[in-house]
């Protein structure tokens, strides 16, 4: 039962008078090893655990209240629309319907000119990434050849492989396969004809991307076998036939259902700057890959903070993708309403070029979304300073201080400021209003349509060989009713509504990415997990637009470079 | 738990070797009187009641077989999505930017010549409706006045509810209401001024439509005070703008939610063609109302064959229109992706007429669904015996007779034989596959967008003052899960898949529209109403493209009159 309310009209509500509440502390203990096993039989017995889980959800007393108790004046929202836009000042349209080769050209005319000194010119320059123009202009000059540096990567893989512990990058890396695409890249680098700025760039793919010959397991030791990949995913072969060199399936966590990079099945990705700390997840493998200099890039897939929040804690640039911005035919996650596939890179610039490269609805989608066109800013000194200037930045104080770790606040406060002061950008006070019922309406949706995705594999037993962590999210996920999808939905809109509004006073809503920095991984969560949701919920803090709304997002590293 | 298959990708069905199934019979008691009152007080039990209805549930085995034990490799599909369709030849595209007395002006373009002798030539006609173009040629031959026939209609409904038994046609009646409205409508006439051929048209609203100053109780005995009504609904002001006179809220199933039009609140509506029989429901006063001559047409709404069931079991034309033609703001079921509002007219030139006034999309799902253009065919002679003869009509035979009185197919299958002989129509074999599916994944949405509606009143206790038959229903929909609702979606979109390759065979798929001719009323339903599943399944036999993919329907009376 519980204490009836109606919300008014998302129209009529009075934004002003909103007031920040902090989220409250998840009770829930922090479990691992045999405690962990014995909550998961607990809680999957037939009636007794339904029935713990709904104690637990009353504990955790939002759920009902916000989806329950409430009446939603407004109608379900199932998938994000986004009233159409105007073309922003600045922007360079590309054209879905080109080759990408023909994008990427276009993508390359925003950039500021390359400055090949950055790297070349030094004897022994300070520590900088490898960007795809570095990697591109040494193909060009004969420097290298990506048959050599496929040798490198591979010894390099290897090393990581066999440290202690090991860095657990890939789950699966097939030597002759990269030494194969090297060799046809290099062919071409020779003949004198490389496919575009792409051509012999190595990345890598997250697990739940299909990439042929590649398996595709999700992070888990069985869903490859129900589900053979036969070819690459839109996204891998639009990326292939610019040239890219895939490495390898990165890593993950389990069916993408953690946010941490714990993995038992395929050892927990180390995160390249306290190999004792994790990644972030689920696109661990990707972040740590891009972020240890493997791969100036990487694909992953985010619906919860996947791609933003590994990105955040291995300090590199991830940029989640408008929803269905991106064709997800031949992704493990492909049907749901939340997720996208999106880059990860050392660079914004090295983003933006695997972004046109892989950018282009589904044709489904262009009938019954139709999201606005592929776009990219123009970087060219020129036009950026004055888009720049006139950039209007949106902070929500409250929101934006409530972190685990001050020094995460601080840090983003300074680049605002840096920002502020470097270009004249203009920071104006909003309010989001109802983020716990944004929390909450996302974690609905995206369990539902997770677990819907593995049903019948749960009904029939498989889904025991999953790890402990993932089966506990499972067996809440089995506890939303339909009608709770459908409230999530009509908070869909809602929330859509206030964001629109938003957008009509600022033009970027400005938050740290999450609101811890990377936890260290304790031992005993190596072998069989951990459930950890107060560190969950530090670290989905801040991502919530994005996920529910499918609003784009971009994480950039903060630190004491200059800009 | 249950066998786990797989379906093949849709694209890869071989429709031609699917076998028709007969649909497994309901094991479900006909419930009435105490047992009824027990049942409903099990159910509800905390943890007794769910597993009561999951026992149910797996001995009506394809629930857990349709939707939780095999893999639909399809996307979800939320609302009805259509591709985009090529104007058809014949038909008149009208303007939903124009006023709806534009549109009407229009319409009546599309209709063979008024033939006023039809009515007015006689000394004694045989039975026949007045057409809305009778009224209209009364009103402005100085025949009669809408005031004149506004008292006749007063003096028609009071004698409906004092007969024994009262036929419990309206759930809200003001004398005073209808008075002005006719005085106006009047006036109008007297100065020369009618607002459209609709003027002084007398129509019924289905009580789940607001219209103003009447409330909206959906059949309930109490929703009303919580939903109060401050104006009219978008097709009710669409239609007060052309003229019409609505004579008062109609009754109907509780709630929408059964299919005879038993209610205990405001009394069973009785049919007028034999009153100890259901009308059908859930718009069961709209079609009695309209059966019995009161009014030339009245507005429903079909969600799961709520106008089409009724207009069949009253022997009027029932136009189900497509999802999202019309605009459902300010409707109780305004929030699900099957519902629609819709007209029940005595005549099918009467259905387009109210149909052209009552047209047009939301401006929201203008976005994001973008239906085709609201249209209607060109009835002219010239026009239309040309089109009648290029018509391609499907009919999937095994379905078509499976029926529960035969006496239905049987006149259905003559009614086609007329067609064929009088135009030369073509029929068309075809096999509709996955009927069992489309019937489950229909009863998961609408039962979990209905509940969703109800769900704080239902948290709240508020829902026990519904009756008992609501009550089965709402406890079965609580049963629904997040994930059985995302793959009944799943199911949606490869059954619009099926049914557009359909469609690309022939234009119109022909069935009876229910399986069962009207039952007879029993006499201990009356006070506490009854729950009959079977009954159910056959008056919801063959309406389900209608209901789950938004198609439009139409049901017309198949009589011995000569066409």
């Amino acid at each position: 039962m519980g204490k009836k309310s109606a919300k008014l009209p998302v129209e009529e509500v009075d934004v002003s008078a909103v007031k920040y509440h902090q989220p409250t502390t998840v009770k829930a203990p922090h479990l691992m090893g045999l405690a962990h096993k014995m909550f998961v039989w607990l809680i999957e017995l037939p009636i007794l655990g339904a029935i713990i889980l709904e104690v637990y959800k009353r504990m955790n007393n939002n759920f009902n209240k916000v989806l329950r108790n409430t009446v939603i004046p407004e109608k379900p929202m199932f998938r994000p629309e986004f009233p159409p836009q105007e073309k922003e000042p600045g922007v360079v349209v590309l054209d879905e319907d080109k080759e990408p080769t023909i994008r990427l050209a276009s993508a390359l005319q925003c950039l500021p000119p390359y400055d090949s000194s950055r790297h070349w010119n030094h004897d022994s320059p300070p520590f900088l990434y490898w960007t795809i123009r570095d990697y591109a202009h040494a193909y060009r000059s004969n420097l290298t050849t990506p048959s050599i540096l496929a040798e490198r990567i591979i010894s390099a893989v290897e090393k990581s492989n066999n440290r202690k512990p090991p860095m657990s990058f890939l789950v699966s890396f097939n030597v002759d396969d990269v030494r194969k695409q090297a060799a046809a890249s290099t062919q071409r680098f020779s003949e004198g004809n490389p496919l575009s700025i792409l051509d012999g760039i190595f990345m890598a793919i997250k697990d739940d991307t299909d990439c042929f010959p590649h398996s595709s397991k999700g992070g888990t030791t069985w869903l490859h076998k129900l589900r053979p990949v036969k070819q690459d995913a839109v996204c891998v072969s639009r990326l292939r036939s610019c040239g890219v060199i895939f490495i390898g399936k990165a890593n993950m966590n389990e069916l993408g259902l953690g946010t941490t990079g714990n993995n038992p099945n395929y050892g927990t990705t180390r995160n390249p700057h306290s190999t004792d700390r994790y990644t972030g997840g689920s696109s661990s493998g990707p972040a740590a890959i891009v972020a240890s200099g493997l791969c100036p890039a990487a694909v992953g897939t985010d619906g919860g903070g996947s791609v933003r929040i590994p990105s955040s804690l291995c300090g590199v640039v991830g940029l989640k993708t408008t929803f269905a911005r991106i064709d997800m035919k031949g992704l493990i996650c492909g049907s749901g309403t939340v997720e996208v596939v999106s880059p990860l890179a050392a660079t914004v610039e090295d983003t933006m070029l695997v972004y046109a490269a892989m950018g282009g609805c589904s044709p489904v989608d262009r009938i019954s979304l139709n999201p606005s066109a592929l776009c990219l800013p123009n970087l060219s000194p020129s036009v950026n300073l004055d888009i720049l200037r006139s950039t209007r930045l949106g902070k929500y104080s409250e929101w934006f201080h409530d972190v685990y770790c001050p020094d995460i606040s601080t840090k983003c406060e300074d680049a605002l400021n840096l920002l502020l002061e470097s270009f004249g950008c203009k920071i104006t006070e909003i309010t989001v209003p109802e983020l716990e019922e944004m929390r909450t309406a996302h974690l609905v949706t995206i369990g539902a349509e997770s677990l819907n995705g593995l049903y019948p594999n749960y009904e029939d037993g498989t889904c025991s060989k999953l790890t402990l962590d993932t089966r506990v999210c499972l067996e809440l996920f089995r506890t939303f009713s339909a009608v709770d999808y459908v409230s999530a939905q009509r908070l869909r809109r809602r929330l859509m509504y206030y964001h629109m509004e938003i957008f009509k006073k600022v033009d970027i809503i400005v938050t740290p990415t999450t609101g811890m920095t990377a936890p260290k991984i304790p031992l005993s969560s190596l072998e069989h997990g951990e459930t950890n949701y107060e560190v969950t919920g530090y670290l989905m803090r801040f991502i919530l637009a994005g996920n529910l709304l499918g609003l784009p997002a971009v994480t950039v590293p903060v630190n004491d470079r200059k800009i």
